[in-house]
């Protein structure tokens, strides 16, 4: 599922009016079969590049930066966006166990963690490097991508899916979101958690009510909006904000 | 910290005018010197059984429920307190790392599941035997001691301490007692998470407010008051709600 709205994000953001100088698409592995479609869209648009990278692998994240770096050659990053996530849907508190919760915990919310920490100096440098004042994404922005499933407040509305492991996992990722805003923020980097929706993919399933297309497109439109007032909140497709 | 704040529960528990019928006490090391004061207590107090217990060890959660369960011999298990956790004062954005951030989840959010899951049957018991109405901590409860550092919301006004791998553990530990809040429900089950407030102890440091004696007091005196309408928040020591 994380897959196919990274694919989709790449694709729309390559279609895009002004299309990024350069798209760094990460994945497990870029040789296999998954990675097909990235690779093919990599062959037509140069300005896209495939790194490999495990998010639950903390040296495999240090040594995505350095490739970065190496293409960038002096420029700096403007946007990271997190998507990666793993999801057990079986998991209630019938069935959760450690390993789940921690595997979890390891990719949504670790994973982004360290992948801000690894990423930092090419966000400071286009931070830096930017002659806009406050906070936006055209200038220094992180995007976690969050889910309603991680607001405690809004739990008791969509606990026929329990996932206790994606739901705690979730909840920390919106804290770090939190925290990363309130330490970055005077490096001049915006951090935004964004929740994609219910989206026709296998972790939304049935109840799914948005097309990965109208997902990311909607994403995509929130982006721009965003400003200082945002930064550490969450907010869904639309840009409406959902409590924690 | 958190093992000053058991004890003290454990010695106004044992001297408060109806002193439960059993009291047990989990410690990673029962017959070891950070125990001794319990080793006196429960030397004076039959009523009170130290268990031994390390909730990082999930193991050990099954077989601490299976001496309660023998000790009980037939009888439920009224409240579980999970009082258990782990702190890195110095967790900035800059110093967290991954094995950090896991052990910190491991006994700070997972352990309370898997203790809820171990003594499960063992609550279930006691609320079934109970002739009480609704939900109460004499029927049945689960009591997550969390904290308002596991607040997204007002992170802002504490984030002078950033304690990043704290914070989030107990933003996922606060998720969980939603979700057990909204499955143990029909089984008779009371699930909040309190906060004891900034505590003279290592944790609280400088800039804590409470002694250890005030604060389990104020704990104690908002467990009888607690009912249906309180499951799945987070309170303080004084019974005051705390936003998520």
């Amino acid at each position: 599922a994380a897959m196919a709205v990274a694919r989709t994000l790449v694709k729309q953001l390559l279609g895009s009016p002004r299309p990024p100088a350069w798209i760094f698409a990460t994945c497990r592995d870029p040789e296999g079969p998954r990675a097909q479609e990235l690779r093919d869209l990599a062959s037509k648009h140069p300005n896209l590049v495939l790194v490999k990278l495990d998010v639950e692998n903390p040296s495999a994240i240090t040594d995505a930066a350095k490739v970065v770096e190496g293409k960038l050659n002096g420029m700096g990053l403007n946007l990271l966006i997190n998507n990666a996530g793993v999801y057990t849907p079986t998991a209630s508190l019938d069935t959760a166990d450690a390993e789940d919760m921690v595997r979890a915990y390891r990719t949504n919310a670790v994973g982004p963690m360290l992948m801000a920490q690894a990423f930092l100096p090419l966000l400071k440098k286009a931070a830096q490097e930017s002659k806009e004042k406050g906070l936006s994404c055209s200038k220094a922005a992180i995007i976690n991508i969050s889910t309603v499933l991680g607001s405690i407040k809004k739990t008791p509305d969509s606990f026929f899916k329990p996932v206790i492991s994606y739901r705690c996992s979730k909840a920390a990722l919106n804290m770090l979101t939190m925290c990363q805003a309130l330490t970055y923020k005077e490096s001049g980097i915006l951090c935004v958690a964004l929740h994609p929706g219910w989206v026709k993919t296998d972790m939304g399933s049935q109840e799914a009510d948005l097309t990965v297309d109208t997902s990311v497109r909607g994403l995509l439109s929130v982006l721009p909006i965003l400003s200082e007032k945002h930064s550490g909140t969450l907010l869904n497709w639309e840009g409406k904000a959902i409590p924690w």
